[in-house]
């Protein structure tokens, strides 16, 4: 947002506020705070939840069609995880392949793999290629980025709204052959908590795209995660995809690293036949088979589809309340000046915060300077360069409350001194 | 080995065996037999010793060194069964990284982003250079080629002896700046079982290669799958490297694999501080940890690096007296006709079988026929090719000892038939 925004009301009790701000901060710093709102880390009461997980399979290594866990083999992993999460998620199992713990490690491979072979619907191999393009939704998830830019791409930004992905923005882009790819994480986005709409989605399965071997990574890795009662509707995006023509588009992942224990979960792969077909083709030279005896424990942690939403029930009582903490803090503090929006998820690991234009990165070094750890402004953006440098990401699920509450007490007063410094450098 | 090895005496013997080895085969084709000697798996009977792995960790999550095993993060993997593994293998453990399941995985990977980025010491990735060679000594172990064939490497072979890869042969070509790498099983090898000595260890550590960027990939998968009371050397290859001036020379792996549960273990890589990080500088890109869980379940599975002796000696109780079985079986119906060599492995998943040139895909067809599942002849060679058509992989560890013997002695049938009827062929 622009200070401009603000009305001169406004501007004048901000320059009015100068003394009680700098007041609120030495206070802050003199509190010698060592708290960190940085990491999208599950805290140890939420990981406490599986704690049954830690002694499981248990005696019976055996899956219920027969398969013994304990040997090699199953590449695409066990029918009972495949059948219960594909249910959760209201896919068809058939079409989803069961790996180790980490989503991430599953695309960076499909992007690695693309670039070295090419994919299914390539003419030839990514790396064969003058230029890669790459469609960044911001803000956005850092280690999506980071993976993009580890293959030399040129990332293109479009805005994140409420709804998903500027449609449009991308109807455009993707008319481009040199676009190969789009990243998106449908459900309670990563940093705005925003989920993408059924019309947009039919949108980004149905839009003709130059490259034909353009690929959207669909990372549902909150796909039930719910703060409130209810679950987000999930859509089957492989199905979409197939009903508007274009079976190929997205490469699906999903996983129980939020749920159960963080990188030591099971994640999932959700695509075409064709798609699954390629992806093997390649995953069976790299090896033999994922980690299966830690599938079957979770699908008897779980129980059903069922069980993974009694868990993320849990989790929502953990994690609501901080959330909460957060906007009402915000709220109280700031709400009312048109200085700060900040998005109020329903779901996810995130809040994210638009502050004064020019003033993002100011917040962070002074949060720092009085012992609060934010993750670094521009960390959601291509390059970690927010153009505006505005947008704040703030993970409130690692701390206990109390500290969430005291650290989003001192982020407020960041927020305001760094905009009182910014007005007062626009004054002068 | 030739037919013309043979003696007048024996080929007239064979000759005169025509009737006799067609009623063999006969009776053993009536027996419908469903035996499968093709797949180095283990056996039940040894997965069964790591029953307790299977409610491991148990309630008690934390490390020795107070990691939370069930939360994201720790790249290197957990040090407690990095420094029980580095001292059971006799390495550092500073130079250990402990990673998911699979060691092939890890070959994988480091080829795939030697191939995308170049390693450490590359001057350009190997995807840009005009051709990549690759050493495969053979027999070798088919895994390994499907990778480089991945690739689209050329493989050239040298001869695998009693004591490692032909050391004169690797000499000669590593002369040529396109050869960028060599695969190796230092210790009990697949399938010969032979182990590399220090002295061509030595070798390899110190040759000059024209290619700075020249690996071996030194896959440890049997160090320590004694089949007898002894263990054998462990060669410290990063450290004999680095001795030798070349430090980065060698990519080591290791796993579990073999030891609790084959595809549900855990997977080290072994080498120099420089050569770990540059694969800790893209596996980062990759994703955020290994399963430190599965980690914390081995660690306090095995308790020591001598509890992953103790283990190794009930796994030898069991194997070994399949391997005896093999060979003897081999000895009594074949030895000293001349038609037959075979390895008599100390350790390790296979014995390999040199038959008459020409006849190891007869062999092969004769067992299928009679309901032997035998390994491809050929597999142990680059593109499934054995330029002699005379080596059988033989892997029984995975059925019980009597199917070993019952499947045995009708290889040793149908090497004898095939063997006649190769000298029939060249008598006429």
């Amino acid at each position: 947002m622009k200070l401009t925004h603000a009305n001169t009301d406004v501007l004048n009790t901000l320059t009015s506020l100068r003394g009680e701000a700098d007041k609120a901060y030495q206070e802050l710093k003199d509190r010698n705070l060592s708290l960190d709102l940085t990491r999208g880390k599950p805290s140890v009461e939420q990981l406490d939840l599986a704690s049954d997980l830690l002694s499981l399979p248990g005696v019976n290594y055996t899956t219920s069609d027969g398969v013994d866990t304990r040997n090699y083999g199953g590449g695409d992993g066990i029918m009972d995880i495949r059948a219960l999460w594909a249910e959760a998620l209201g896919v068809d199992p058939a079409l989803l392949i069961a790996g180790d713990a980490s989503s991430l490690n599953i695309m960076f491979d499909l992007v690695s793999w693309s670039h070295t072979f090419g994919n299914n619907d390539s003419e030839r191999p990514w790396s064969a290629e003058e230029k890669v393009r790459w469609i960044c939704p911001v803000p956005g998830y850092d280690r999506h980025h980071t993976i993009t830019e580890t293959f030399g791409y040129e990332m293109v930004t479009v805005p994140m709204t409420e709804q998903g992905p500027d449609l449009d923005a991308v109807r455009e882009l993707v008319k481009d052959p040199s676009v190969k790819g789009m990243w998106t994480v449908p459900v309670f986005s990563n940093p705005t908590g925003w989920t993408v709409s059924r019309e947009v989605a039919e949108g980004l399965a149905a839009m003709e795209t130059a490259a034909p071997d353009f690929r959207v990574v669909w990372d549902n890795a909150y796909a039930v995660h719910t703060l409130t009662d209810e679950f987000p509707e999930n859509i089957d995006i492989v199905a979409v995809a197939a009903e508007q023509g274009n079976p190929n588009r997205f490469w699906a992942m999903s996983s129980t690293s939020k749920i159960t224990f963080a990188g030591a979960g099971v994640a999932f792969l959700n695509s075409s036949e064709e798609n699954l077909d390629w992806y093997r083709g390649i995953a069976s030279a790299r090896g033999i088979g994922p980690n299966k005896v830690n599938q079957l424990a979770h699908a008897r942690y779980f129980g059903s589809a069922e069980g993974v939403r009694a868990v993320m029930r849990k989790h929502a009582g953990i994690l609501a309340p901080k959330f909460t903490a957060v906007t009402g803090i915000l709220e109280r503090r700031l709400g009312g000046l048109g200085i700060a929006d900040w998005t109020t998820p329903s779901g996810g690991y995130f809040i994210s915060v638009d502050v004064v234009d020019g003033t993002a990165a100011r917040v962070v070094e002074l949060a720092k300077s009085a012992g609060i750890a934010l993750t670094g402004a521009g960390a959601p953006f291509p390059y970690k360069d927010d153009p505006d440098n505005r947008v704040l990401r703030l993970a409130p699920s690692m701390p206990p409350i109390e500290e969430v509450e005291v650290a989003m007490d001192g982020v407020a007063t960041c927020i305001l001194l760094a905009t009182i410094e910014a007005a007062e450098a626009a004054g002068e």
